[in-house]
């Protein structure tokens, strides 16, 4: 997602997540959620990476307010990607929810 | 990082990049970066993960406040540093500065 500064502001929402090993489809859902989430009302854009050696991975989604982050948290079938997150795909996981309150660009 | 809600608000600086293809000395400089962001006042953390086949990361730096990131963007190592990448390192990058409003942690 790419914004000018005056779009701002406008809300990020950082998940930094340690995966488990197994698979267990997980990338099914991953994607299934990418495409849920970019249908709900006040989405404005994901961005992800995941380093394949520590597990480690970075998504962040970005939404037009806090209502919208709450609808989408309150939605059925992302509640039950959630519980399985815990259940089989997250060893560990931080949700972080911000205000975006500047943006900087560079396109070389 | 690890923070509890009770720590918010906080800061973040999400730097999402695409990479050019040379290396060309970006993984010292990202490490002495790292570094040298870990010794100023008021870091709190840092987090970064890239996929290697789309050549896209995530670095999310968290900061007590924005007098804390304005410090280091004047830190005239750190002012080379990303003089450097937009000359050779990288094709893009949008760097946003957000406001940590909640933070939930899971941990299995």
């Amino acid at each position: 997602m790419q914004h000018g500064s005056d779009f701002t502001p406008y809300y990020a929402v950082i998940f930094t997540t340690t995966r488990t090993e197994a698979d267990n489809g997980y990338h099914e859902m991953a994607a299934r959620m990418e495409e849920l989430a970019s249908e709900q009302e006040g989405y404005l854009g994901i961005e992800s990476a995941r380093n394949e050696s520590s597990r480690v991975g970075i998504t962040v989604s970005y939404w037009r307010d806090l209502e919208s982050i709450k609808k989408w948290r309150e939605n059925a079938e992302h509640q039950l990607a959630r519980k399985l997150g815990k259940e089989k795909w997250y060893a560990h996981y931080q949700l972080r929810i911000c205000k975006v309150e500047r943006v900087y660009g560079f396109e070389a």
